[in-house]
């Protein structure tokens, strides 16, 4: 007999795991509805057409292709040595499990595009599929909760994702900072530095600022071909930091004035961060020249969120794109959207012990099982509180008090009811409470009173 | 460019379907967390060896292989002709994806023994995968809510899903009816009237009574190797129609009294039976002696779920597994459960038109963006709405009214609200009651102590 176990980078979640990330998810939904986003989901297969090409040649490598059905060897010509392994895998699979809710998205905007009305504000929390190596804090299954406004190119719209930013992590008690950027800064950036085609080797570059810092930076551009001249050109934008919001889209302003493009982007920014003051919305939003992030579609705005009080990377992060569904055939459909990364997010709550106890006790109380007429007097109340509510259980078999008591313990209910004979002939039941001990003979009417006075 | 699709079988699901199947879910979990069950998740992707050979040979065909990460190829022989499809396959893939939640939940409780503690009532609902044909009502994705009990044979937990099933559709308003048997009576009359080897026959034949009909299960059981004279004797079995419960437990008594086991069945039976009488649960709940279902694995109570007042099969069904864990290498971990089937339930509530109509109103109220600054009053009134939880939104662009009360058409949002100059002036909001026509200028805490005092 094999011990049962299940494919390296996947996970199976315990109620307590359960509760945690429901506790995520639900979060974050009950902020997205507040913003009138609404849901879809796409199914966890998509046609291999769809996403091949679109994650670049390391992304192709990471999807997980299904095998066709049924006599799936049917024309496919195994003798040729001459094909590579990714040709024979197209001709075996069809099919693979979706490697983001982006793609996805934009080929249900485009597919379903007669059903809905634009501006189109959907959500979507879903898992994807990598086949990436697996390491701490890296799975081949993880949910994304996505979050999109699609069909408008009004500003406001990235102003709206900053404050669902802010109320997500208001919720959740995590302190953040919110870098923005814009793309088309970036692109002025290239025009005016360097030349305009460089842009892409740019925003590569910039993208590893975080991890291998400026030195390296600077070296991988000097590699992708960027001139000397133009990387020490660039030096005052690494030197903004300590400047307000304000006196670094001066200082862009003063610098990219002879770019059409970067100065639409430094206006563009301008109007955002105004917004977001009068409308007092509290958040440390933080404009910062150097975020790029590698994603080559956005087209305007870039964000990026990294938690304030642990040493991690970006724990959520989006942008705008301009022509996302183009790939789809559907053109000038313009989208803002920001990815929450709810394994990052759980990570980020676990480490600063920020998940609240009471999504911890699910359940509120158990009766013992005493068996006989005790049992069914005992159901009998259970019936009660449940009819109330409140979420409850019997011990299934009359066993030995202990045993049942170490259930109520093991699981961490706060509550154990008995009722014997006594209590029956009373018409009451004992309440026990498994914190402090003490024990009370009440009405089951008052036992609920309790509960419903003070929930939680 | 390619009209973009998704994979035979498979669907999207757009904001009006997921705030439907939504509510099945947030339905039946209710029903859950209030009897103490709680959730686990496991991955979408099991290894082969775990699903392998657990769902007969039709069900391995039918499972969704993926392919090996890498090169796939190494150390596989193409070139021998002789072995079978299935043979390489096994050499292409160890991953597959999850056909059933229960063989998951089996291979879960056995590998996660340490942390869990027993009695564990878990439900888990995720989508699973099946290369079936697709046809109406059927899909090669889809949701199943499953709801078990295992590390207990108390016949309380038999109880307790017959009292949660009854809560699940009194929930939905779908009137159902439950029918119940037990494995070892079917044992019992292969015992007497067949041979006691021939019960696995009996019930896949007993299993088509629904789709084929008396005559043509006898006929089946004849080429199954029942002996003629063993299915004259089965007649009576056929015609408990019209009896009570009690009466028909009676006859099952009298026919069964020479099988230990049958005799045991019938006691199961009697005793989950006297439960629901003593605690008047309210279902419909009927002795069904020809209900056998094909799953092999099923030890006792036998349940399947029908809804009265659609022409449909069983849209719910379960029973008692004494040895599911077995398989990978834990004994003696006795269990019950049920699964509750989302695809059914769906096309139930949509035929007899159940859904609550406030499901469908996700949202409150939309904003009019006059532009300028009418729009940041809009704005300033909008963010009060949401900070008292009412889902709303403003039109992102200026645009003409029209186009903007066609949004709010378009979405089903039943109140705009306008405030141009005049009603900045005076401190005031006009709110238009989209189905009546009628408005009113109200300050802003006047409308959400509308909302407030109505929720929904």
């Amino acid at each position: 007999m094999v011990k049962p176990s299940i494919p390296k980078g996947t996970r199976d979640f315990t109620p307590v795991e359960m509760m945690r990330r429901n506790y995520i998810f639900d979060t974050i939904r009950s902020v997205f509805h507040r913003h009138a986003c609404l849901p879809i989901e796409t199914p966890a297969m998509e046609n291999l057409s769809t996403l091949m090409g679109k994650y670049g040649e390391e992304g192709d490598r990471l999807l997980f292709k299904i095998l066709n059905s049924g006599d799936f060897t049917k024309g496919v010509d195994f003798q040729n040595d001459e094909q590579s392994v990714n040709h024979l895998a197209s001709q075996l699979c069809e099919k693979g499990l979706r490697y983001d809710l982006t793609v996805p998205f934009a080929r249900f905007v485009v597919q379903h595009q007669g059903e809905l009305t634009f501006p189109f504000k959907r959500y979507q929390m879903q898992p994807v599929w990598r086949a990436d190596r697996p390491q701490k804090g890296r799975y081949r299954e993880f949910y994304q909760c996505d979050v999109d406004i699609i069909g408008s190119n009004s500003l406001l719209n990235e102003v709206e994702l900053v404050e669902i930013t802010g109320e997500v992590f208001r919720a959740f008690g995590i302190d953040i900072v919110m870098k923005i950027n814009n793309r088309k800064i970036l692109t002025g950036i290239a025009e005016i530095f360097c030349n305009a085609d460089q842009v892409t080797d740019l925003c590569v570059a910039l993208d590893k600022l975080d991890k291998i810092g400026r030195e390296a930076v600077c070296a991988e551009m000097l590699e992708r071909g960027i001139a000397q001249t133009s990387i020490d050109g660039l030096s005052p934008l690494f030197e903004l930091g300590g400047l307000s919001n304000h006196e670094v889209l001066d200082k862009l302003a003063t610098m990219l004035s002879a770019s059409e493009t970067g100065m639409k982007g430094v206006e563009e920014l301008r109007t955002v961060l105004d917004y977001v003051a009068k409308l007092q919305i509290p958040i440390q939003l933080e404009v910062d020249v150097t975020l790029a992030r590698g994603l080559n579609y956005y087209t305007g705005a870039i964000f990026e969120i990294k938690a304030k009080d642990v040493a991690m990377g970006s724990i959520s992060g989006g942008g705008r794109y301009d022509n996302l569904t183009g790939i789809f055939g559907l053109k000038n459909m313009s989208g803002v959207g920001i990815s929450y990364g709810a394994e990052r997010i759980y990570d980020v709550l676990n480490e600063l012990n920020l998940f609240p106890p009471h999504i911890m006790t699910p359940i509120t109380a158990m009766f013992v099982n005493f068996g006989g007429d005790d049992e069914l007097y005992a159901l009998q109340g259970l019936k009660r509180l449940r009819d109330a509510n409140i979420p409850s259980e019997i011990y299934p078999d009359p066993v030995k008090m202990g045993k049942q008591m170490n259930y109520a313990n093991a699981k961490g209910i706060p509550y154990v009811i008995m009722a014997g004979e006594n209590e029956r002939s009373q018409g009451v039941y004992t309440l026990k409470n498994m914190q402090t001990g003490e024990q009370q003979a009440l009405q089951i009417d008052d036992i609920i009173g309790i509960w419903m006075k003070n929930p939680k």
